[in-house]
Formats: C-alpha cells, structure tokens, sequence
C-alpha cells in the first residue's frame, strides 16, 4: 500500500496556518491512510438550525475539510491546493448530533485530484445525510 | 413582472429564526425582485485565508444565501425549502474583500426550483470568482 | 432485503418503449438487485474517438442508464422518472474495449432518488475511468 | 474584443477528425466569437422519447459540443481538450423541435476552461431546457 504522506498533527498544522475556519472546526480524525481520510465532528451551536438540524454549508465545509485530508494524504503537505469543482446532494435532515465524513480519492493525477465523501450520523451507515464529490487542482511544482 | 414575494425585512427575520449561520453573515441586499437577488458582503476575518483569500466555504454560504433569496422571492415565505443539491466552480482567487452574489432562478417548478449564481469582486463584473447552480426542493404544502 | 422491482425483460421493455436511444445500447444487465444495477457495454465504432478513446457523452449515456435501471430495481417501472440534475468527472482516459458500470442508490425518497454510478474498464477495478452522480424525479402518482 | 480563435470550418474538421459522433450531430453554428458559441440543432429521430421529448444524453451532448466549440474559440484548436467535469440540470421537459445551445465562457485559465451553457427551445428565450457547467482540461504543451 502506498505510505500516508501526511500526518494528523501536520494536516492541523497546515489548517492553522492556512484555512483559520478549518482549523476552527472540532473534529477528530478517526482515518488517515494514503488517499483516505474519516473526520468525526460534532455540530456546535452556531452551526444547529432551528428544528435541531444542521446547516447546508457546515455540511459543505465538512465534507471539503475531509477531501483535503484525503488529497494531502496522498499527495503530501500543499498548503496551496484549491477546490475547482465541488457538488454536494444533501440526501436527509442532518440531526445535530455527531457526523462522520469518509473520504477517498476517484483519481490521483499530476494536477488534479477527485475524491469523493460521504457523510453519515455516527452509528448509522448506510444512510448518507450528504454526498459530495471535489476536485483538487494542485500545483504543479512540488 | 410576476410580483417580489418576499421583502428584505421577511428574508432577514426568516433567516434569523431558521438559519442563524445565515443571519450572522455581513450583507446587504442589493437587489431583490421576483426570481433575483443581489447581495454584497465584506469577507470578515474568520473567513480569510493566509494569503488575503476568502475560503472556498465562505464562497458556498454566500451562493446558497443569494439563491435561498431568490427562491423565497418568486415563491414566497418557505422557510422549510432546503437545498437538495450544489455545484459550485471555484474560478479565480478570491480576495478579502467586498464581494457580489446576483442569484437567478433557471427554473421555478411546483416543487423544484433551480438557480444560478455568480460571485464576483464588487466593481469587477466579467470575471466571477464562483459559479454555483443549486436546486431548492419546496414542501408541497404552502 | 428489500425487494427487486424490475426484471432485466421489463426494463428492457420500458427502454424500448421509452427511450430508443438507451435500447439501442449493446449492453448486458449483471447485476439487477433492489437499489443497485451493475451493467456491462461494449464501445461501437460510432462512439471511439481517434486514439481509440470513447467519447464523453457516451460514458454519459451508459452513466444514466445504469442509474436508471437502479432506480427502477428499487421503486418499479416508472417511465417517466427524468433526470433533473447529473454531475460527471471524467477520470482517465478510457479505452474503447469493455466498460462496467456499477450503479446505487444514495436516497430513495418519495419524490427524489438519488444514485452514484462508477465506470470501469472490464477486469480493473478501482481505477475508475468516470464517475456520477444523478438524481431522477419520480412522478408521485404511482 | 479579444480574436476568435477558430472558425467554424476548422471545428467542424476538429469534430471529424477526433469526436465523429460531435461531428454526425446536425447542427448550425449561428454564432462564434471569442469565448462564445452559439449552436443550432434539430433533434433527430433517434433522439426523440415516445411523448415527442428529447433524450438526456443528447441533450448533454448538446451541451458538451457548444462549450467546445467555446472553448477553441478562445484558446485555439485543442483537439486533446477533455471534459473534466460536468454538471447538467435538466430543467423543462424538451419538445422535439430546433434546440439552441448558447454557450460563454466563465473562465479562460491556463489549464482550466470552464464554461456554461443554456439550451432553449428555437424562439423561447428564458425558458431554458437545460443549463450544464464543464470544465475542460487543456493541455499545457500548445
């Protein structure tokens, strides 16, 4: 299997020096193998609709934050990778409760990298309250 | 012209009772007719990145914002329509500073409604720094 | 498990009676269970691209038909089930010889079903060559 | 205004020579200028679902074609440009008569070309059919 080329401590590094609203986001990280990555978050208030469900945009920026994991753990620390392409569907109501994002990648190419995550109630698999498929285009000098 | 069903002061107390991430952005309503919406925002500091660049998930709050405006706008107070899916294209930099979103409706259907939205620096039209189109699904019942 | 709604021979018929163009694809049902369709297609000579690729709206086409029999192997015919909204990554370059595509449901709502469909070249899994993600509408009378 | 980088006879040898199921379309050019195409077609037997609409997939092919023809008109004769990304929204059932695709350029990058497209019926603006987002890729060496 290839190696993991980044690790949790140096991904939350790479969010406090680069993305403060990532960085900002409580989440363990639950998986990080090359091309792989689970995040666990638990929705804060700010976060909660009335109704007790979450915000579409929370869920977006979840699901970007585990892709990136995803990106990085294949292809190394580059803080300079940006989202060009990004398509949730939001499946169910989210409960404010703990979420789980699993990401993996579809393709790993020189400039561009797809993944794809799935976000669940924690204990509850098989019923997806998002999905979401990104492309990552990374510099070229690295 | 089909009537504007919503006014600032109805979208803004929808947003306050049912998308408190919503009602805590920064933004002025620039424009709001049947099926339009144009909203100005000023990046504030949890939204920028090292760099003087706005984050993609910024980006995707203020797409859906503009579009939920310009949904209740052709149809009226639905604060239970959510988003059922979100493409975005990240298209250029973004910089930390004063930002447009003009939302129009692609299709105003009984329980689908579909919009597109552009975001652009204020003062730059021609060159967005986002595109997104999201589907609203509206409860049958209003 | 829940039960298989459509046969291979009834799906076959509504292609026929209702989308000539998907019934005139070479392809073979492999796997028809409720909420999921694996289909196999051979590319024609009027779908290769010089340099022996296929062409996008061909991976398209097989992209939606295989969600379409997933669809229907979950909630039976419904022939006027339509598409509302498609999102493909076209991943690498594929090759004109055997394509697998491999579709399941994401949701299966009253209204709204939503599926994933990945592609592969035959024999070489996990390099995908597309992959989508589809929502059809379905008519509430049924 | 920036020059057109193509004229419609060379796209039409482009589609001959490396995409004969763009080229066996029947379509009119009515428009190619610099990051915009505009193209004209009627859909053909083959096309056409029992009900007289018109199928996805041609729809999608449609809508791929105008967004090529966008994108040569702005970075030249590219023909190893692929589509990357593909997002359509299938919006008004389509009526089996003369489609028009209006196709324009969101961003003109030095890998990335993103374009978005609008289909109506001939003779019914704003009541789009259809709107899709592509992304082509665009190799460096040209």
């Amino acid at each position: 299997m290839p190696p993991t080329r980044i690790t949790e401590d140096a991904f939350r590094r790479v969010l406090r020096e680069g993305m403060p609203s990532g960085a900002a986001m409580a989440f363990d990280v639950l998986t990080l193998e090359h091309g792989r990555a689970v995040l666990r978050m638990r929705a804060g208030a700010a976060d909660i609709r009335p109704g007790g469900t979450v915000a579409g945009p929370v869920l977006f920026a979840l699901a970007d934050l585990a892709v990136y994991a995803a990106v990085m753990s294949a292809v190394g620390e580059v803080p300079l990778a940006v989202t060009t392409d990004a398509t949730i569907h939001f499946l169910r109501r989210p409960r404010a409760t703990t979420l789980v994002a699993r990401a993996r990648l579809l393709k790993e190419g020189q400039r561009l990298v797809v993944g794809e995550v799935t976000i669940e109630h924690e204990g509850e698999d098989g019923a997806p309250v998002a999905h979401a498929v990104m492309t990552y285009s990374v510099p070229p000098a690295r």
